[in-house]
């Protein structure tokens, strides 16, 4: 990234006011009877009643159109273990996005917490206030037991961007360049380079989806994950593969996909080679892929390239799935995020892709042109349909997989 | 209160969106370029400068504008211990006034905890989301222990307005009401009818300001506070006084002041005949005082009397205080909320009652005029002034104290 883009950023940050948020008002307060009702004596009432009956706090306070999105700062960008507090510019930009793109009200909470358990004891004390909860950078493999904890602790949902977020784009890109490649889920082998959070929940999610779990080689720092190693912890272990296969070059040859999720240049042009046929890579290490876009096309001419970047086509960006994940799961009170709600998000995202693109788009990333194929797989983040279309597909999955409570 | 106020502020509450607040975004929002700023790639960097210098917290992000107002629901308002969710519609409207009257940005988080330790540990845990902590709606004895820890473990301003808040503004009426009884505060015999969170600071701040502690009679329940009684709280024990009154009616013989924060109606006709010539009374049960005014100025035509109620002149009002103690906390990136900027607060608000009430104060009210004097002790909530003079001398107390960074 530039010097330029470094120093624009922080004056972004610092000035008028320092960050990017700030607490609004949505009732009058101009005189003495609005601050009555406000709060004491008339708060009196609301108090009362949300006592009775807890769900009315949905009603009379703004929860039910609150998402925290809370970090421990042990996995912040690419930038690994900077502490809860040097996380806070990333949450709040999180919150930034949640109220852009679907007017999600966030507070960003950071968490100073030594262990997974206090850092679980902590969300849940403090989750009545939310709606949701986004967690956000925490490392694996801690990130796995945290999320499933909280989930089974609290009747809101509870979603870990890093792994199911990206997962969701990815996913729905990945069907959209299969159906390019003239190739099926079902018979997909695919390679996936980073074995955390989110190469993890990509397979499990690719699974849902109808993906063979013996067809996905998970590759981390150690290799192919097989039957045989003794390392894994136990979320890797659902991963193990009876195989001969050893190196990411072993896993390559002849698969349909690579994802990478994992660091630079990691991905050489010889792994490339290997592959099969109208081969998709999706190189996801951000900012720098495993492999650089335009050295994939010259080494192979009917390879589909996707980035986690903006500067190039196809970029898999979360903002396309949890302001409209958590728009869908709030708007009909959902108590959890399931796995019905992230396949009805990635179905809705793929349809999506297939459709005309408005002008509006086009202006908005000064194109001339746009239209499904191998340089566009997924919308475009500012695409005023993905608010029209997602939440209510989203909503529908919760509905009929039982976890609306509206 | 009328069951009609309670109708409007259930409408207030509910429409058109639930609860009074939102996130505002304070930076632009509308190109890719600009999310390029405010989240990945171009957030890295403030992350990265955050990670080696935290005081750079303040500068890009809206930690030094953000206070967090916290509960754990077992003291709201005067309904007991109503649980952490119910309290949310009083946190919240606690956020209106900071955000009206001062400018402040607050996260109300509402909290699950089972014991004080439970409950310290989980704001201290959260803490660095935050530029201060204002405490609220906390139960005494426990509220001492939590305030004194939090203290300890948190170089921001934490600060529980049921006890300091309180203290302040009753404070600044009782020095501004000796003043027209022509008593000195260090001769005051006073009587605190409750021996909970708010009565042990306003003792404790009435002797800052001067008074004797052998003069300050405090009673609870089981009557006054002395030192044969072998029930009381480290917090009440600090009140004991060595002497024979053992009645509320005992100890208001004679006296020069009561103050009741308490419940309705326990200050009788008989205790207020019984009191010092020029007899101050401060019922500060709310929404039902001690004693109605008017029945007190029927008993006696020398008594000048506070409450805690909008619709009777001298209104002891919180939110004369807390806006303005942060502001100026925050203005100087306070350590700490110290004795001497609450001294500090006092002296303002008695000195601004002493002053010219501008033309927009008295519409605001619907008063003709206004001047200083036994029905004028202490200034109105909407005085523009406030946020003029308070925090200065608030800051200016910080740093002369040396708890300012700023």
């Amino acid at each position: 990234m530039s010097h330029k883009l470094y120093e624009d950023a922080l004056a972004y940050h610092a000035t008028p006011t320092p960050g990017k948020i700030a607490i609004r008002i949505t009732k009058p307060t101009k005189t003495q009877r609005d601050l009555s009702l406000a709060y004491s004596p008339g708060v009196a009432e609301p108090v009362r009643r949300i006592a009775r009956n807890p769900e009315d706090a949905y009603r009379y306070t703004a929860k039910g159109n609150l998402v925290a999105v809370i970090t421990d700062g042990s996995a912040v960008l690419g930038l690994g273990n900077v502490g809860a507090l040097a996380g806070k510019p990333v949450m709040e930009g999180k919150g930034v996005l949640f109220k852009t793109f679907a007017d999600i009200d966030v507070f960003d909470i950071e968490v100073n917490a030594d262990t997974p358990d206090a850092f679980i004891d902590t969300v849940a004390r403090i989750a009545d206030t939310f709606g949701g909860i986004n967690l956000e950078d925490i490392a694996a493999p801690h990130c796995f037991r945290i999320e499933r904890e909280l989930r089974e602790r609290l009747d809101i949902p509870v979603f870990h961007d890093d792994q199911h977020g990206t997962a969701v784009i990815a996913a729905a890109g990945l069907l959209n360049a299969l159906q390019l490649a003239g190739k099926r889920i079902e018979d997909m082998r695919a390679v996936c380079l980073g074995a955390g959070a989110t190469g993890i929940a990509t397979m499990n999610l690719l699974i849902q989806l109808g993906a063979r779990r013996e067809n996905l080689l998970m590759v981390d720092r150690k290799g192919v994950v097989h039957t045989g190693r003794e390392d894994l912890n136990e979320f890797k272990q659902g991963f193990a593969v009876n195989t001969d296969r050893r190196t990411l070059d072993d896993a390559c040859a002849d698969a349909d996909v690579f994802i990478g999720v994992s660091g630079p240049d990691l991905f050489t042009t010889d792994m490339l080679r290997s592959m099969a046929a109208t081969p998709i890579v999706f190189a996801l290490a951000n900012p720098d892929p495993e492999i650089l876009p335009e050295l994939a096309h010259k080494t192979r001419d009917d390879v589909i390239v996707a980035t986690g970047r903006s500067d190039y086509p196809n970029q898999i960006n979360n903002v396309l799935g949890f302001p409209y994940i958590f728009r869908g799961a709030l708007d009909v009170r959902a108590r959890t995020i399931n796995d019905d709600m992230l396949v009805a998000a990635v179905h809705a995202l793929a349809a999506l892709t297939h459709e005309p693109v408005p002008q509006e788009v086009l202006d908005a990333y000064g194109l001339e042109a746009l239209a499904f194929g191998t340089d566009y797989i997924i919308p475009k983040p500012f695409d005023p349909r993905l608010i029209e279309r997602l939440p209510p597909a989203i909503a529908e999955a919760a509905r009929q997989s039982g976890v609306a409570r509206n």
